[in-house]
């Protein structure tokens, strides 16, 4: 059931605003992945979006997707 | 369905307490990157702020993004 | 709407015990981040202070909150 | 409203096993500071011991609280 | 009421691509290791495909489990 | 309210493998420390093992104790 997709080449971001981008990106491939379907995702969406305690779930997927991707930026310290 | 505005642009701040600032807004961001009608967010904000199980939950997200942060900023070690 | 208030002066702390209070405290102020109104607070912490459910959510910000507490101070190994 | 009960002097333990049981410690601990009325906790109780969510979700916080604790003894690695 | 399958045989994988499939893997293999029953699990597959509550909190498993493959990795920087 | 049984002499596994099965039995073994009642938790297993939310639920915690085992063992890298 794993998608063909390759969405994930570097953990490696150029900005830590890029990271955040990645961290959301990622949290979405992981919905994909397990309900396939993108017109039912796309259905499902309006179910969530104006759900606030899954908004706020969402947000803390981004979180440890986000932590893990500064940890491996080195939190782009120069 | 990324916000084209730059709200991150280090995860370095200056004392901790702008570090538990900074890691509030990354977890406001977050939703907003979901939701990205700031009219809804707005309507939907009456939703949480008197929810006490979402109160929790917002504060576990802030909980995560301020480890991150913490973590970059050494813990504002001296 | 950040509070204007200096509540995380450091993460260091002299003791173990300390650092558990302080782990608390900033999963207080992390909800009145949120919901600012003291008023209304007061009101809603009735709602969770005898909802199980709810304590235990407390209960895990207080656990991420004191691993980065932990962190900071190197487990306040001597 | 914080206990001033000393119930954390450090978070190295002689064994794995006894790390367990402070985790276990440290989230009934928080628990207790949210809820300082031990009659009162100890009628809830009986809520949570028989709801297989509540029972995982006090198994998430004794996870988390056992992450800090291996750190801090350094996996108890001879 | 252990699986006697080995599913992983290491943590380290080629590519961050990887790292994300074995992610999702565990997190399957979790849920296989509680619900042994290959046909009750996919009877109860259905309820969680098409629930954005569940699928989300799936996501947040693959986040953890993906954390600790990227940090075996060491995030796959060459 | 601890239960006397050793079930943690170290946190080092000879595989990855029994890394996850640790993951899992310490999972179990934090949701009987709550509820010692053996009968009990086998009248309550039919609950959650037929619920995916709960499931769910019980893989994040299996992720948790994982990342911690894992860590311990560095990641089983020779």
């Amino acid at each position: 059931m794993q998608n063909s997709e390759i969405y994930l080449e570097s953990l490696i971001t150029a900005t830590p605003q890029e990271g955040r981008e990645l961290a959301i990106k990622l949290a979405r491939k992981s919905i994909a992945a397990i309900q396939t379907d993108a017109e039912k995702r796309k259905a499902l969406r309006a179910n969530y979006a104006e759900d606030t305690a899954q908004l706020i779930a969402s947000a803390q997927i981004i979180a440890v997707e986000f932590q893990t991707i500064a940890m491996a930026n080195n939190y782009w310290k120069s």
